[in-house]
């Protein structure tokens, strides 16, 4: 029996490892507010869903996870960064994330809003490190997952999304809206963290065309969830305030086609998920207990 | 003779149409208050140093152009995003831009935080962007200017240059303290564009080398003209209020060794510079002329 726990537990000390050698490696000199702000938000506590999707991705192609650890913590911090901005008083002016403190109230917003700069150059930084033995299928493909990652991050994706979410607070959006919405804001990063993965495992145009397909699948679901965390979850074991959507009068799903209806539906986008993985062996077992964990989860 | 304004004119012209046929390529749907604020603020009527520099170093090593415009254009983005967010409340809190209203003023908050991050990564993106004819130096070349940019833009740059001046409001620095805050602010990343032009260009090492001399003096120079453009300048004519460095009790050249040593101190600057391009002839005549201007523009 695959033990899920376990595994996260062991992808996330070594997602935490890495990102903590590359954060502060060097940190020397002018950057030490900036270093200590980027610390506090990239080990607030996160689940490392995408990096360890990346991983996971890249391990069910056959490849070592050495291949893509960088990568994977890259869009963790380009992860992390979009949720610093998130935050921010002037858009969802938060307080609380993860249980503690959020990076302008931990620190400043004049240093919130530079570390998520920070955090998503660096995300490219990381990206981009040359190693002179890269043949040049390799640095074609690293090309290729950094035009991906800066189009799921961008102003089509996750920055369009977040946009789109504070547009439409207080209208209602039709059904196809707020999948749109939530494809741009969360399931974009997410499908390029499943590809980035199987790209760098070495994954054939089959295996990576179901990858994505997994990925659209748990993305829209992980949203649809997180709506319905929102109303039922519980506020302490969250670490962030519950109820806020409907005191900020969003369009989520719960309240587009009712809560049951939004378990009806998460749960049927999970179940094409484990579907896309038939081709794989019991090596996408992790891939399965993710999918899953993704609607069972209570944070 | 060469004349610089045609000269400016002509290379401006080329980069606005470029930039616009980036930001509005395909802008539909989603992002549409996105790319209106991008569109906002790269039109705002900057100087274009930046990529013109890019352009310069490439030509001047005997490459064209077309090699280097998009990377140009990927840079003028980058430089675009951090005006909007240092003028944002949180940082400096300006409510004028060359004349016309700041992003967040001209949008809102939300929106200008957005539309930085989105221009950060629409450069990326088109840093990134393959092309398959490329070969395989061609490639690693690309790599290594993303690399370069992100190290310029970040935490260790252009960031750490911001939180630096956001810090040292009211404190006096050390003449030294200064010029490491400005080679991290506006240093790092006009060195890096004409890097990235003169490798696009393909040019050898020591030209290479010579041009990031060249880079470096004219960075610090730009630095000390804006500090005394602070004092003597014409705010109609610039577009921006000036006496805001004295009012807000910061460190400046003007203020630590007094106007008359700044301008001796950027004068000398341009001579080193203008003495880098030696190994060129006229070929140079741009860049040669570029350093003059620096020192002698009035805004």
């Amino acid at each position: 029996m695959f033990n899920l726990k376990k595994y996260l537990g062991e992808k996330q000390a070594i997602i935490n490892r890495m990102l903590d050698e590359i954060i502060t490696n060097d940190s020397s000199g002018l950057s030490s507010r900036i270093v200590s702000a980027m610390n506090y938000s990239t080990t607030a506590g996160g689940k490392r869903l995408r990096p360890i999707l990346c991983i996971s991705a890249c391990e069910v192609v056959g490849g070592k996870m050495e291949k893509c650890l960088k990568t994977a913590c890259a869009i963790e911090m380009i992860h992390t960064y979009s949720l610093i901005h998130d935050d921010l008083p002037a858009m969802d002016n938060d307080d609380l994330r993860r249980g503690k403190p959020t990076c302008h109230i931990a620190f400043d917003e004049a240093t919130a809003i530079l570390t998520g700069d920070a955090l998503l150059t660096l995300g490219f930084q990381v990206l981009s490190r040359n190693n002179s033995d890269l043949s040049k299928e390799d640095v074609v493909k690293r090309l290729d997952i950094i035009h991906r990652i800066a189009v799921a991050a961008g102003y089509k994706g996750m920055i369009a999304g977040q946009m789109l979410d504070i547009l439409s607070e207080g209208k209602k959006l039709e059904l196809e809206e707020l999948k749109q919405l939530h494809l741009a804001k969360t399931g974009a990063l997410i499908e390029t963290s499943i590809y980035s993965g199987a790209v760098l495992g070495g994954g054939n145009e089959l295996q990576i065309a179901k990858l994505l397909e997994y990925g659209h699948n748990i993305g829209l679901a992980f949203q649809v969830t997180d709506d319905i965390l929102n109303i039922e979850g519980d506020s302490d074991f969250m670490g962030k305030a519950v109820g806020t959507d409907h005191d900020r009068d969003k369009s989520t799903y719960p309240a587009l086609i009712g809560l049951s209806a939004s378990k009806q539906f998460a749960a049927t986008l999970i179940e094409s998920a484990v579907k896309t993985l038939e081709m794989f062996d019991k090596e996408a077992e992790p891939l399965r207990a993710i999918a899953r964990y993704v609607i069972e989860r209570k944070k």
